[in-house]
């Protein structure tokens, strides 16, 4: 028997129909003897209209307030599915986030989760009721309703996941796991059965958007494993049992992980566009120049390199930004030229690129990963723009036109196209 | 400056122009000087739509769970109107039962508000921030979510009125007041400037459905003055300083009307039917073995009247019930004849009656009321079946045909038709 938190998302909670088949699912680990809470999201379509309604009241509109009406569509899913649990003799109740209670910081709309006393919800689950959680909502120091930002839910199953020690946190998605490549791309993807967190976070934030990263960020820190599976499959026809492996991914403790891979997967972001300054006066202090007033502008920036050009005098720096940031950030630069903030000879930038990046905590301790990967594009005839490196990632910008080439190129590079044993 | 309790329905908010119309009645209040609360329903559909998906997941549902379902609708609407009002330069903050709080007994669903600490508020409102309070809900013993059952929004508001010690509690509906009878049946109704609390209670359970009758037993035990006027009008163009009398009906106590009508008002009652045993054998026991057994058939029993018959050994028995309950009363008599719990010789009934209501406390100290009534009715070939009496109503049944002209000929026998001093 071990105790399991299972999460499903809008999709998975649309209707009632849907909303039963959710309940078929939690009625099979029940079944199969194991202690089950449930955190849910609120019905597809909710979230936006509630969204919208804020905006129309108040372009500005309190946060405090934000809160206490978007979090209403999280309360709906948990009491109807507590009800249809109970319809099918499942012994369940709801649980907002005041009540456990969901201990959260101020910062009403992104707020964090600081505490959860899981005391009462294990009593429950001791006692084999379902705990049915609202997800993305907990109560901030004022006594008010605060929610987590989109996405939450993930971090809430997580949350109470370590506070409740649960076995495992089971991910109930659209997709029947991670894969080792966005599978329209290179349909030779394939469904990797396990991954470590650092890898999981590394692909999460690259655009894999199966998982919200600050959940993979605490299961990591909470050494909770997350299981993402696909809450489409037929709940009568899912073996449930104690060591069964139902399909899916294990997010896991690197030394849980069987064997190690040299790369797990490929991924790749096409909201990226990169700028660049020619020839800047190097001098202390420039890169804060430059950077100081993006970030006070609120342009994220991703990648940054800088190099020693010829004369040792000056250097180039280029960087990235999400596109929809790119206009601004070109004003902001211009801004600090003509103040006189920055010196440099030439600003150029571009839309038309992507990052691609090689995943795999394997490289870390075997060189020559990124050598193949870069003796592979230049065979293709894929220039590359930009690189950088951490442990366990290689990030290359390149041309938006060779996307699907260098995906497929180093997906296959990297043996991901072959099956698993 | 006074303190006030404005309360407002469901098709007041029905969307974010109408609680934006919301928001300019309570920043006129606001800006006469008085202290505002104000208690808002769901947006009108929305408990409609949270009740059938409840009806959906279960047929049988647990309480509890549909209460946290069904109260999002208010909360939702709270956060709106807050929003809106501080867009409008109006500081304003939302506030959910449990925030408050409103304690509740356990009945989920139909619970009764058992206490409400008015400190924290009445703190906010001498700062001069509305607060604005989600209606109908509470928190139970249980450190749930409570409601208190269709339409308890008019009880909440009388409630928080009590709690803060409001001057007086504001109901804005979708009428202008309360009439002195159906105006669709008699256009020279008018509208009362004030009622009694007693006289107010006889009404709405009469039928003339603008306020919850429970709000108004809680507003006579906490003598809060209640004032039935319309959302619709147009903010701007009433007047809310002290002293001023905007168009509407105020319901307080006794002491406080200016000078006791007779009669003031005439209600009717079509859901009626009258069920008739005669010749019921009279020894002791025999109402009880009519009326225990519909009381434990979920039979509301209504008008009930015993005459000896002319042989002094048997009586006649008459009732009404609503028409929905008819067909199951007729079975139950059938099954206690069959029995012998009964024995009479005759049952009939029908279901083409209604019940017209002679309302008014200066008949408390006036006899020859009714006289007046019976006599003007047999005048315009009227024949009164059943006659029922308390100390402020006269109830007369009659045939369903000739409700209009009886409603019509007592509005006029009492003077009701002529405009008001």
């Amino acid at each position: 028997m071990s105790r399991l938190v299972m999460k499903f998302g809008g999709t998975s909670v649309a209707d009632l129909e849907r909303i039963k088949n959710v309940a078929r699912h939690v009625q099979r680990e029940i079944n199969a003897g194991h202690q089950v809470a449930v955190v849910v999201s609120a019905m597809s379509g909710k979230t936006n209209e509630l969204v919208g309604w804020c905006r129309e009241a108040s372009p500005f509109h309190d946060a405090r307030e934000y809160d206490a009406v978007v979090a209403s569509g999280e309360q709906v899913t948990a009491g109807l599915l507590a009800m249809t649990l109970q319809n099918m003799g499942v012994d369940a109740r709801s649980w907002l986030g005041w009540q456990i209670p969901i201990l959260t910081d101020g910062a009403h709309g992104v707020a964090r989760i600081t505490d959860i006393d899981g005391t009462r919800l294990i009593e429950r689950l001791e006692i084999n009721q379902v705990a049915v959680i609202a997800g993305f909502q907990g109560i901030g120091p004022d006594n008010r309703i605060s929610t987590l930002g989109r996405g939450g839910s993930d971090t809430s199953a997580v949350a109470i996941a370590a506070a409740v020690n649960a076995d495992r946190c089971d991910i109930y998605t659209d997709v029947d796991g991670v894969y080792t490549t966005d599978p329209r791309m290179v349909p030779r993807a394939r469904r990797m059965d396990r991954v470590a967190f650092e890898e999981m976070l590394e692909m999460a934030s690259l655009g894999a958007k199966v998982l919200q990263v600050r959940s993979v960020e605490m299961a990591m820190v909470h050494n909770v494993p997350m299981f993402v599976r696909s809450s489409f499959d037929d709940p009568d026809s899912i073996d449930s049992s104690p060591g069964a492996t139902p399909p899916g991914t294990l997010i896991c403790d690197e030394e849980a992980l069987m064997e190690q891979q040299l790369v797990t997967g490929i991924a790749y972001s096409k909201d990226e566009a990169k700028i660049t300054l020619r020839r800047v006066a190097d001098r202390p202090g420039v890169a804060a120049a430059i950077f100081l007033p993006l970030s006070e502008g609120n342009v994220i920036v991703d990648m940054i390199v800088q190099n020693i050009s010829e004369d040792g005098k000056t250097t180039d720096i280029t960087f990235t930004v999400p596109q929809g940031d790119y206009a601004r950030a070109r004003k902001v630069i211009d801004e600090q030229r003509e103040s006189g903030e920055i010196i440099c000879e030439l600003v150029s930038g571009s839309e038309d690129v992507v990052k691609v990046s090689v995943i795999g905590i394997g490289m870390r301790s075997h060189a020559g990963v990124a050598a193949q990967a870069f003796s592979s594009l230049a065979e293709k005839g894929i220039n590359i723009q930009l690189i950088t490196t951490s442990e366990i990632k290689i990030s290359i910008l390149i041309d938006a036109a060779y996307t699907e080439l260098a995906v497929r190129s180093l997906h296959s590079l990297y043996g991901l196209d072959k099956p698993q044993d």
